[in-house]
């Protein structure tokens, strides 16, 4: 991976990583990333559902839309991912922190203009999100393709940041009596909610249920080793 | 709020607004904003966390981060707020979305340099994450409060953007064989992790049992009304 000044962590290097597998294992992890692009000096944030495969995040959204519009022109674009793992609780405030994964991803966007590429990666960004999902329902027609734009944003560099495990207090405040650790946060899945009008007989799909809802603290565990 | 070209929102009307009520409610229930600011035509977009008072967003970090030393320099800010609700299934692939709730706002960080209003800010972010954490901790000394950049963004513009409820789906393909709804999804608290150097007999304080593990699929259902 390039590391150019855009990139550079400073300070908390620590935490940083350019090592593509661990860019990979959160992008893979998350599905919403906060996707970035100027308009002259003005910065827009707009957060977008993603889909990735090897060093490319695909993107989609509608062909009217100004966003998409100022997207395909191949201007930079900032793609954050950010998984929330719990907030750490230190004895001053000053050592407050929160576990978390991020990674910021710097590309340009591309347009898919080829319709059975165009199709691919919207599977691809479907996958991303419920894997055996695309086989169950119908999909784009023309009309929709044409509706949608479908953009391909090559990772030039990337940097990934981790903060797991215990508050890291001052010597000195150890002995303050208030508690300290972490209290675990993670995004979980509810019961699914079946739509009014489904047809009979229609059952509630594997990979609904086998998207396990991980209990956050073995989450928060594996995220501190 | 002042609308100009760069918060109209575009084709998905209705799932805007720009009501400050709407605005403040989903800023209040989230905790982590995606800022992004312009070097250049490079955007960069970074996870950080927040507090709000009135309409004005406080944001902290490292006085030696290089995100810090151009932040206050005065340069425009987006950030952006989101809040994942659900994932929505829909008999075609076309008619799948996020239910969510996110606020975009527009504005210029300035520094706060007076060492009172700066602990005030950082209480404001410490009660916006835990409200009740401020008076258990030690508060910060003058070394951590110089090494502390604590910015105010006064919100210049912003909007709000909401989807909830079922999918919808065309006509022609309710009659298709697959499950459709919503798979509920939101941020949830674990059991909390004690440090392993805790001072003995310290319990874990009220306003983290309070910080109450809220079923996702009741605010699935509360945001779809």
């Amino acid at each position: 991976m390039i590391q150019t000044e855009r990139t550079e962590l400073q300070r908390i290097a620590e935490r940083g990583s350019r090592d593509w597998n661990i860019v990979n294992d959160i992008l893979d992890a998350g599905f919403l990333a906060a996707v970035g692009f100027s308009v002259g000096a003005q910065p827009y944030v707009i957060p977008m559902l993603y889909g990735r495969r090897g060093r490319n995040i695909y993107l989609h959204g509608s062909a009217a839309s100004r966003i998409m519009t100022r997207l395909e022109t191949g201007i930079a674009v900032c793609a954050t991912v950010t998984l929330v793992d719990g907030l750490v609780l230190a004895r001053s405030a000053f050592n407050h922190s929160m576990n978390y994964r991020s990674v910021v991803a710097f590309g340009v966007a591309r347009p898919i203009d080829d319709p059975r590429q165009k199709i691919d990666a919207l599977r691809t960004i479907s996958d991303h999100l419920i894997a055996g999902r695309w086989n169950d329902v119908r999909g784009p027609n023309k009309t929709e393709l044409k509706a949608t734009t479908v953009l391909e944003l090559p990772i030039d560099e990337a940097s990934a940041k981790i903060r797991g495990g215990p508050p890291v207090d001052d010597q000195d405040d150890l002995a303050w009596r208030t508690w300290a650790g972490v209290l675990p946060l993670g995004l979980t899945s509810g019961v699914p909610i079946p739509d009014a009008g489904l047809v009979a007989g229609v059952e509630l799909p594997r990979y609904l249920l086998e998207r396990s809802v991980v209990p956050v603290e073995t989450r928060e565990r594996r995220s501190a080793t």
